[in-house]
């Protein structure tokens, strides 16, 4: 153990230098009218399916792309290119997470004037993520119905970072027996007014509310920057 | 990412002191007759439910102990105690993985020889654990049914380091459309002749053969103790 403080003291080096990178991409992406919404969750959460749906769902009326971390394959990108949507694929080796230098550098031959939205989906993990700024808008922490309620007391750094907790699987709610008004109040516990959004990817469930809240988002954005100008 | 070579030689430093600290442990396991297993998976794949079966089921005939690790709680050890097992709670704060000193420190107050398994339940992560060593005889590394069949794909490091992988909440894997071709192939990939134990604390479904197995291997190293001795 007598190696940690120095562990510790180097990796807020890391952190403080991700900060600065972070700054910069909020910064390009306001300039931009890109609104960034970032997705975390442990593995199997339904991130990509969530993620699919929804750019299928916004490509008719606006311009999207996702990138998408994982250690190892894109097959989440490949999953992902099915709507239509143009999607990078980080590879992050051994690292639990991802970076905003992975992210700046993943946009390099993108015109981030000609998108609406970027998504970024995370690698799988509750724990990793939690410390690292990528420079998003938003940022979403997905919970499975099956993975049960008391995740948000058992990770609650990464749910008090979040800003918008999903409820996912929400079909195999009843199978599991699972108990709405405890992992409400779990998520409350942690992080007291975060709203909670219910939806299923299969059944589309939850989804049009999903939807209008993104695109009042994304609206408030843009008179944001009508105002500053 | 300048700062990134010097935390990965910092993080080979502490990764070095771990398994100086997991190879006294073994050895102590060894010397004690102890039986050791880590369980390790991401959050809500139901290694708490699986440890929980367990230990009823071998309390009757063996002396049985388990630590718990998780970030924040001890939500764990309190359902584990329900077994009437000897249960301790390792918090780690923010660190994503147990380790061998954890666990070194966790058992000060326990004599190992009155223990014939241990059993050691990691923090719910797929990727931190994998590196750390804590001295188990066996590793187990579960998966849900309703994770996905590509997990061991995208999470290759911690199923190649395990020794037996347990799919769990077989009772759901027609309602979520598991494929488990697909599953088992993918572990074959990343974990060439690994075992694949499927069950469902739910149901019982699969636990008797795990028991079959786990006192095999006990009883093999009370041999092994003998031939030596």
């Amino acid at each position: 153990m007598s190696a940690q403080p120095r562990l510790v003291e180097v990796r807020q080096n890391v952190l403080k230098q991700n900060d600065i990178v972070a700054r910069e991409l909020r910064q390009r992406f306001h300039e931009a009218g890109t609104f960034v919404v970032s997705l975390v969750s442990s593995p199997g959460s339904g991130k990509t399916a969530f993620l699919e749906k929804t750019l299928t769902l916004l490509r008719p009326n606006y311009r999207v792309a996702a990138l998408v971390g994982d250690l190892a394959t894109d097959n989440d990108a490949v999953r992902l290119a099915r709507s239509q949507a143009p999607v990078k694929q980080i590879t992050t080796g051994t690292l639990c997470h991802l970076e905003a230098a992975m992210v700046r550098d993943a946009l390099n031959e993108w015109n981030l004037d000609e998108l609406d939205f970027l998504f970024i989906e995370n690698v799988g993990n509750l724990v990793c993520p939690s410390s690292y700024d990528v420079g998003e808008n938003l940022r979403l922490v997905l919970l499975s119905v099956t993975e049960g309620e008391d995740k948000p007391l058992k990770y609650p750094t990464i749910f008090n970072t979040s800003d918008l907790a999903v409820l996912t699987k929400m079909d195999l709610a009843d199978a599991v027996e699972f108990d709405m008004t405890a992992a409400d109040s779990n998520v409350q516990r942690v992080r007291p007014g975060m709203p909670v959004l219910k939806v299923s990817a299969k059944s589309g469930a939850g989804m049009s509310e999903w939807l209008q809240f993104l695109t009042s988002a994304h609206v408030e954005l843009r008179v944001s920057r009508l105002s500053r100008a």
